[in-house]
């Protein structure tokens, strides 16, 4: 390990880079350009020597001529030739996995931006590098270009988190702003999103929120010392929102977010991803666009709140090469924050005992007695509504079964629980005065 | 240094404590609570063993009586009971700067909250720690309870940074938010800011920027690795901003906050500290009330906002924490980024040379060819007029020297130098057709 202040040359720190897209190539641009910069800061050079990659002979508008080649991932992180690993294949398995671990076990330190990975084999991983005495840095695996991972790691001191929350996803948060700004449709806005390059062709895992539930279990895992457990999210996604959603929630002061969203609460770590109604005027709803966001409450510093870019070649470079410095000094923490063997099983909160306000929003069948028989079974579970929107502004165009005509009716409740809410709403839909799913979107305070 | 992972107990880390103010109180607090979960974290033992402050009988709520007393914080900053100094005395000089000395001197590490000290001494003490191969951590000097020094010195990659801007000073933004709120005087904010202990007996200190200049130089230093240089900055405080000029940026889709910012420009950088007009939907005009927030503009990552508390006894004392783990950790990273050898004279950009918008806020005289005179003489100095603004109900109560009534013209510029401002001021005032001072607010676009 290298002290500063020595005053001696440290020998270069031989880097190899697996993956070449976007990101990877960036950061192969970044170290060849600012090399100088890094060695001064540093006192030691950051040099990729090797890569691997798929093709070789792609354009990537970077000079690879003089690095040497690998096609096999695998060999490149055991090769003899480097001294940091950067993982930026991508995928929970195959052969990023494949490469990480070949690297870990020979004790040589990785950097990845694998959200995926992290979320599947992270403790694994973690245990991995611990026992080769080695480092694992994923600051890219979240959040791109804030550095969320450092600040939750190291930067808080002892201060107990309560909660965790935020814009994980940049799709999704770009779909559901230009909603809001436009009056576009979820269909259209997600069109759009494609031709610019900001969603997949097959949007699903953006879209219904599992790319945030990844990257939620990693947080909550470093915020409250559980094992990561992804499948174990209640997970929405954004596709059900509709243009009626979002101007009643502007209407009402509120914007629509998806949020990942993890807790303390008695019954252990509520871990959710829903799309949410935020106060308009919350910091967290000024986070538009493709810009992610995290916020932190904890005992200690009270509200933290990290915005930034989520994603982009630069972003998520700058990142990956936030975690090369720390190796290349001699930095040395837990990959998760807690040794992995003090990490606990995840002791998952039931959904049902989520208690907060929901904005549910019916189509009612326009006859006598169908807001009654609505408000009636709320009363009987004690729900207690805040606000009651029927308007003919708001009316969907659906008809009933029997050819009548719907009204929309929209009912926000005060802080109940889930429980209540999924039980009332089932005896409403047996009841037969609405038609079709309601729309249930929870409320946070914040 | 230490290896996780090693399976042995490691022996504990002896703390002494100099200063039990707030933030020293709660800190002692803290470990004395949460140690058991310090140590899960850490593999070791994180122990206040001694303490110096003035009064050995005061009532801080904790317990001391465990706790060797020091009288002279010299004394304890050398003391062979410790293995790391924690520095709450605060001062530029004084005790402080002789007991940190001491403690680096000796090559023992530290961690201090005293911006006036690094600001005043940072280079210096940098030196010292890096010549005796320890560390010094000063996470809670700027910002309270937000790492922004463990972000810009290990987050950020090889980002090269642009701009660093932020709201620095709970008191002003405190006396901003309130008279943007509520439609009070400067005078009446600063009074109930006094009563609610947001600001001190005398508040010139904080209102005027001094606060901010400090915290600003050594982000600065941090950012762009110049030597700190807080008597550089061109520092303008909150005292003269009225409820007419709160009034017409909200008119006008601005808020008013004291931000201090340094950025990169073809002359050098430049740092200041001033009321600024900043664009109502932009992040930083969200962060309102005693909460602090710092911004930064990089080539690679773009935007990144961190906002949080920048004062309190638990935030801070969690950022004195997270310096203090890092160190029980035996991370080594140059104090100010880069090694202070590396460190460039600080280069430093006319304040003349500035070019950005303007709010300037005129008495006129009521008499015929007072606006056309200054019209004119901006046009002849090719400043582009965005709007102007002369309404009944804008006018001050000031009278001319010779009885006639006068009329505030405010008057926003587009791009333009702060030389040819300045020039075309001198000679509006010497037209003799406005009485007393013009207000001027710079504007930043964001």
């Amino acid at each position: 390990m290298q002290e500063y202040g020595e005053g001696e040359a440290l020998a270069p720190l031989r880097v190899g880079v697996a993956g070449l897209g976007n990101v990877g190539a960036t950061l192969v641009r970044i170290l060849q350009k600012d090399g100088a910069d890094l060695k001064r800061k540093l006192g030691r050079q950051l040099e990729v020597v090797a890569v691997a990659a798929r093709s070789r002979s792609r354009d990537r508008g970077i000079d690879i001529s003089g690095l040497q080649w690998f096609d096999d991932p695998v060999a490149l992180a055991k090769s003899d030739g480097i001294d940091l690993f950067v993982e930026l294949i991508g995928g929970e398995d195959g052969p990023a996995f494949a490469a990480v671990k070949a690297a870990l076990e020979i004790g040589r330190p990785v950097v990845t931006a694998n959200k995926a990975l992290l979320a599947k084999h992270g403790v694994a991983l973690a245990k991995l590098a611990e026992e080769s005495g080695t480092q694992l840095g994923f600051e890219a695996a979240v959040a791109g270009g804030i550095p969320v991972i450092k600040t939750l790691r190291e930067g808080l001191g002892s201060a107990r988190i309560a909660k965790v929350f935020g814009i994980m996803n940049g799709t999704c948060n770009y779909i559901l702003t230009r909603m809001g700004n436009e009056d576009i449709s979820f269909a259209d806005c997600l069109k759009d999103a494609q031709a610019l390059g900001y969603a997949e062709a097959d949007p699903t895992f953006d879209v219904e929120g599992f790319d945030t539930a990844h990257k939620l279990s990693i947080l909550s895992t470093l915020c409250f010392g559980y094992e990561i457990a992804p499948e174990k999210i209640r997970v929405e996604g954004i596709s059900r929102i509709t243009q009626q959603d979002i101007r009643v929630a502007a209407d009402l002061g509120y914007k629509i977010k998806l949020l990942g969203i993890a807790q303390r609460t008695e019954h252990g770590i509520e871990q959710r991803v829903h799309p949410t109604f935020v106060p308009r005027g919350s910091a967290i709803a000024g986070v538009d666009g493709v810009m992610n966001a995290v916020a932190l409450e904890t005992d200690h510093v009270h509200e933290l709140l990290l915005a930034g870019p989520g994603a982009g070649g630069p972003p998520t470079a700058s990142s990956v090469l936030s975690d090369m410095l720390d190796i290349a000094r001699g930095t040395k923490v837990p990959p998760l924050g807690v040794p992995s063997a003090e990490l606990m099983p995840y002791v998952e909160a039931p959904m049902r005992a989520h208690e907060g306000g929901y904005y549910i929003r019916f189509n009612a069948k326009d006859v006598p007695g169908a807001l009654a028989s609505i408000a009636t079974r709320m009363s009987e579970h004690s729900i207690s509504i805040d606000s009651v929107i029927q308007r003919s502004d708001l009316n969907a165009k659906t008809v009933a079964a029997d050819g009548s005509a719907t009204r929309t009716v929209v009912m926000i409740t005060q802080q109940t629980l889930e429980s209540s809410v999924r039980e009332t709403l089932a005896q409403i839909a047996a009841d037969g005065f609405i038609v079709g799913e309601p729309q249930v979107i929870r409320i946070e305070a914040l």
